[in-house]
């Protein structure tokens, strides 16, 4: 019988194991769920008889030859990371690839020897990347087709709280690996294009430079840039587009509270501070608070960021309860950003019955026939519980069907891929529509870039 | 004759040298001038009996071991970096040394074997590092003998453009490595501690969390904060003292202007900018600013900033020519810090005729007989004209006093040092007297740390 091995059983796999399995019986594979921790694997296959659980540390080699040679294709959903010891056991043994993670050039290196044993590396298959690439390049490349001129593309993902669970001010909740969130932004400039000119955003202002997208149903919601929009124009092939910009979703007003963290140095990972065992909230936010005999630290925060009194940014500082003295942070050598993780978990954890949503915005502006025109297009996806979470779906089912696909010759592309070739991201979309993954377009006249000439 | 050898013949050696050289009859010595660039070496040594130029590129092992065995004693005036390869050698052909650089980690690690060999390595002997370790540690070590106890130390150095030369907005010009001062605070978050309580100031606050100091005849200058000050309290033994600032002096009112830099991203030095070559000053100032199709970019970085029309800070930023459209940059693939650098060179590099000012103040409170004192200690230093510099002489002249009392047996402290021993700073400060490096120091009741309560 044929079979699939899913090496790395995390929290991400629930949606893509059920999927498989759903499958496993019609059309006829087994799945192998392999993990460093048994019971992981274990629990995920659930004594399915289509399903086992296999033990397997990828640093031993043997251990994984072997499990890589008996399976017909390999799906790594391991931390991006560890992939390439997985890809070059799958270039030994002729097995096809599956992984959700950006193309790193390790693996890229492996493109000319993996075409010319005719096989399948498909990467960055999941929502972002994935989902995304997909679903932009199938309207690009319909522009195109009909002999449009690409003038604009915006992106824009997010991973948000359902509305349903949405019940603090920050409209804001860890759906994914906090420690990402709080680092967000940092490492360099966001550079993109606007109107033909090079646009660059450092950290200090990047939650001060959002924009509004409303989604119907869903209202609005606020994009900030990511750091590297323009590696897309090589890779969608829109090398002479006047404006790119990629960006991450929040509710608004989710930046410019945020911007508070930024300013006061909270957000910092590069550095331990003192006596973070012992340290309350409070003594937390007045370590980037000037020392003062007499004034508080409410004060001194209001003054140092000019917060008014009746700002709802306060609000959701004291929400978080950052000026309490008695809760510790209880992290020995913890830098900022560990501290404020720690604050912000206590609050922005997924309660039990809370659902996330997965937002997508793409904007394509082109000239068509002499006029210019606007497509907005625009996927909402929720999560059913804290197991199937919409995060784990939009991963899942993509890397699941795309696994199916080139297992039954579907897709036989070779190479080291990325969903942004029609015969990968036609089918595929269309079969995301049965799990209700499918986006809704508008059409409507273009105006450039900011046409409400919003700063 | 004894002879004492110079490598490096940078800008700064001027003092040094026309120093050594006034000494060199009545103290009979020969001074060898070397530098890979011998013309460099030459101009200083200016055709007097006692100096000769030696060309030696400090990376020819044979030549570096010959210069260096025939000299008594070496004075290192390379880049930092440098000195461990002069260093290695003066262990092994057992001579005594000279640098005003940080003790570097490799330089740390030859202690042992210097005090074995019973040989001086001293260190930090110029302005800063140098005569503020010196003029610290002589109160420092007298407010103790008289078994009073430290409570605050604060300490700030600025290297500024002297009154007489002072013709511009901001109150500043290039002194020194303009790079340096485009970059500074970079690099993670300025760490101290004020009244017990440590505080952390990430760079993006850095420029708005100044105090102010007044300096009789000199008038008010702000201090904003080093990185570093923590690690003063192992040198100075002040590992308890409640309050440890050191910091960085500007005319008041250039921190908050050059906050404008550093929010827009133009000091970021990580990464190139698009087209910088044929980049119009107008053009980099629109980069770090949002697109619009109709609003000047005056506008833009007016509204992003909230920069008032009668602000002062907007003087200064058009006093740069920042706006303007038909300079160039004219510089390929800059980052923002090297195209910032390339426009503040214009209008901040010193005129002929334009003289630099050292300027050093130091905060020590104390209790001693049950009273709680403030001793404020001040030094201006003004330069002579562009070659015997304000920064050269206070670097030059203690490095040439160290050198002589370490040739004539006057200081033998042996291992890899700082002057902040007695029986070393006690002789170099009374001897930099002579030549008008001076502190003034007043004495008051001390009322803690921020009596006045400014925030």
């Amino acid at each position: 019988m044929r079979s699939i091995l899913i090496i790395g059983a995390g929290k991400s796999t629930s949606s893509l194991v059920r999927f498989l399995l759903s499958e496993s019986q019609s059309q006829n594979f087994k799945l192998i769920i392999a993990d460093k921790n048994k019971k992981a694997a274990q629990s995920l296959a659930a004594d399915h008889e289509r399903a086992s659980a296999l033990a397997l540390d990828i640093f031993q080699a043997s251990e994984r030859e072997k499990a890589i040679q008996n399976a017909d294709i390999i799906i790594s959903m391991l931390p991006a990371r560890f992939h390439i010891e997985v890809a070059k056991d799958c270039v030994r043994f002729n097995k096809n690839m599956v992984t959700a993670s950006y193309v790193s050039k390790e693996m890229e290196a492996l493109d000319q020897e993996v075409k010319q044993k005719g096989l399948t590396f498909m990467n960055e298959i999941g929502v972002d990347p994935g989902v995304d690439h997909m679903s932009a390049m199938q309207v690009i490349d319909r522009i195109r087709s009909k002999g449009g001129k690409m003038l604009l593309f915006e992106s824009f993902t997010g991973g948000l709280v359902a509305p349903e669970s949405d019940d603090n001010l920050w409209n804001y909740k860890f759906t994914w690996n906090p420690r990402n969130v709080v680092v967000a932004g940092q490492g360099g400039a966001a550079e993109f294009i606007q109107e033909g000119q090079y646009k660059y955003i450092p950290y200090q202002r990047l939650f001060r430079r959002t924009e509004f997208l409303q989604i119907p149903k869903y209202g609005r919601f606020e994009g900030l840039a990511n750091r590297n929009s323009l590696a897309y124009r090589s890779i969608y092939g829109l090398e002479d587009i006047p404006t790119l910009y990629r960006g991450t979703l929040r509710r608004v007003g989710f930046s410019k509270a945020w911007n508070v963290f930024v300013q006061l140095g909270m957000t910092d990972d590069t550095y331990s501070m003192q006596n973070t065992e012992e340290m309350s909230y409070r003594s937390f936010v007045n370590s980037f608070l000037p020392y003062s005999p007499t004034d508080s630290v409410e004060l001194k925060l209001r003054l140092s960021l000019k917060i008014d009194q009746d700002d709802l940014i306060w609000d959701k500082l004291v929400e978080l309860d950052i000026f309490n003295p008695d809760k510790k942070i209880c992290i020995n050598d913890a830098t900022p950003a560990q501290a404020l993780q720690k604050i912000l978990e206590e609050k922005w954890t997924l309660k039990p019955e809370d659902k996330d949503m997965i937002v997508m915005y793409h904007k394509f502006g082109f000239e068509l026939e002499g006029k210019q025109k606007q497509i907005d297009s625009t996927m909402v996806s929720v999560g059913e519980d804290q197991t199937y979470t919409a995060m784990a779906k939009t991963v899942g089912l993509p890397v699941g069907i795309a696994t199916l696909k080139i297992l039954n010759g579907e897709i036989t592309k070779p190479g080291v891929l990325r969903p942004i070739h029609p015969e990968i991201y036609n089918p595929i979309l269309k079969a995301l529509e049965d799990y209700d993954i499918r986006f809704e377009e508008s059409e409507r006249e273009y105006k450039g870039y900011n046409p409400d000439q919003l700063l």
